[in-house]
């Protein structure tokens, strides 16, 4: 039986998306090969390649002086790689509002002067800080910002306006609202959340700003290389490209951003609502900064929260495991999960609450 | 019909690997899952990975004082990653047989004084240099070789004594003949074509050798990093490495890798003897650095060779093509490739030859 996978990535993908994957992966457009033993000098990869791209960039309306790229590895790898493309000055801005946030701040700090301008460590990361008063400093390579905080479950409302470049992780929500693109100078988002198996990791970048990385940059983390090798530079994750195009088609068919955003919105009010309206359950995220991808939510207790792991596994509601470092539950709710999986949740949850209240 | 694929990489995987993938593509291990979809944190998927290394420690016989780890990306990645785990004097020896050597050598140069100590450019790569002749220099770091070069088909039967530690690129002949790791300080392999789909590169190093890696490498490319977190700091390409353990316990069921051995030696042997006594094909390296994985081939000229593409592939025998360094046919006969794919492709070119010569 399919389970309702709450995973907070590697996540669930649209089963149609599976199974057309389950079929090409002994016989990939009649080659007589699988996908995932092509190679990537064929045209019928680079066709996929090229027709990802452009998917993407009628989706998300990307300009065309903005470069797309499917990069190798995770989110993680362009910690690194947005400094050593970005920063000349050696000087740049971070806004910590989670785990990850934090982690691209620290590996900004190897490589300049990267100063943490705004955090919301002081409360927990329940909130996005007001940048509209922060003092973003002069002479900044660019100001560095994760969008949405899987593990804390907030995201961005309103992106600030910055004199530098602004840099953001949307690893967590891309593709999943409407985003104007030219209000940042670098957009990044690890493959495994919204957009693909792991191991890709999309790269929006505004070509201007790319020009000159940094001299010790490794040859495979220049952005300019990727971009001037169509992603295809060396062999790339060939598979999770592959994904990637099969979900953006999938998400062209059923109407684009603007429509999988307000399924999105609807999934998660239902979730929020049914929480809100519950004197069992709790998220303590300030209201206005509520990720619709990741809904982080306790019960009374530890005991009881263990307790609603468990049933919830045995009706196949599985992944739900808050993040160690806030315990509890959090159902990750990507594009890919179908409202029926948010409905048998709350369904779940309305139980397992009568059972122990 | 499946074909007979003789793509370089990303190449042919075992059909009963795919099969078992394609499989496992809806429901991995009864979680309800996808192997795509399952977190890397779940147990199903971490054992996956120990049993990766598990495997991969009994096939290739690694000592214990080795980290083997799964890092993202490709072996081009690596280029980058070994000076920056081992450049402390920078100062590296480099011995160019090819195309990827030179580029890891050019790489190399970014990060210190990397010196091309030997090379095969004069030949056109068509041998190994006797490096019992080469006076490696005082004082490096390293020593660079790549031990299998796929574009011009050779591959070291001796590899040097080194007064510093050994670093190989074995990525288009790891598993496919016995090695003794001992020799090496690291080897690394990009997986697209004995292992796995693309996107995953096994690195086997030394651990006493990895301990500080210098201070502008990216955390990500630290093998320190991935050794302390199991290869699991970030989210893993997890379908990649998924696949690599499915070929890994098909090798051991195998009889290991003397047994593969044995067939690649096999294969290899029909397809030069063919060549070698035939006055239509030409294979131009030197007879004892021949490569048991690649073999590069002509007809009398480069109309015939285009003549003996498209024909191949009408008879199911694909991605025959040599590189655009090198012109002509090159077939990859990796692990996978059965011997029968061989046999056709034989008996192919005897019939074309009759037709052409």
């Amino acid at each position: 039986m399919r389970a309702y996978n709450f995973s907070a990535g590697p996540s669930t993908l649209p089963l149609d998306v599976l199974k057309e994957a389950q079929r090409d992966l002994l016989d990939f457009a009649n080659t007589g090969m699988s996908v995932t033993e092509i190679s990537h000098r064929n045209k019928a990869f680079s066709q996929i390649v090229e027709e990802g791209e452009s998917l993407l960039r009628e989706l998300l309306q990307i300009p065309d002086d903005y470069a797309v790229l499917f990069v190798q590895g995770g989110a993680s790898t362009q910690f690194a790689a947005v400094p050593l493309n970005l920063m000349h000055n050696g000087k740049a801005d971070y806004v910590v509002t989670g785990n990850f946030a934090k982690k691209a701040f620290e590996e900004g700090k190897i490589y300049g002067d990267a100063a943490c301008v705004a955090s919301s460590a002081d409360q927990t990361y329940t909130y996005i800080p007001d940048l509209t008063q922060i003092p973003f400093r002069k002479g900044t390579d660019y100001v560095h910002i994760c969008s949405n905080n899987t593990i804390f479950g907030t995201r961005y409302i309103d992106f600030p306006q910055t004199e530098t470049p602004l840099v953001a992780d949307m690893s967590s929500e891309i593709l999943s609202r409407e985003i104007d693109v030219r209000r940042f100078g670098v957009i990044y988002a690890g493959a495994q959340k919204n957009l693909a198996p792991a191991g890709v990791t999309l790269v929006i970048a505004k070509r201007s700003l790319i020009q000159n990385p940094l001299g010790i940059c490794p040859t495979m983390l220049q952005w300019k290389v990727q971009d001037e090798n169509g992603s295809l530079y060396n062999t790339p994750p060939c598979f999770s490209i592959y994904v990637a195009v099969l979900v953006l088609r999938k998400l062209k068919q059923m109407g684009g951003i603007a429509a999988i955003n307000e399924i999105n919105e609807y999934k998660a009010g239902l979730l929020y609502d049914f929480i809100d309206n519950s004197k069992f359950y709790t998220n303590n995220v300030v209201k206005k900064y509520r990720s619709i991808m990741n809904v982080p939510f306790v019960t009374p207790n530890a005991e009881l929260d263990d307790a609603f792991l468990k049933g919830a596994a045995k009706e196949g509601l599985v992944s739900l495991k808050g993040h160690r470092l806030v315990g509890g539950m959090r159902a990750s709710i990507y594009n890919a999960m179908p409202v029926e999986g948010v409905k048998s949740l709350i369904g779940y949850m309305k139980k397992f609450e009568k059972d122990n209240a």
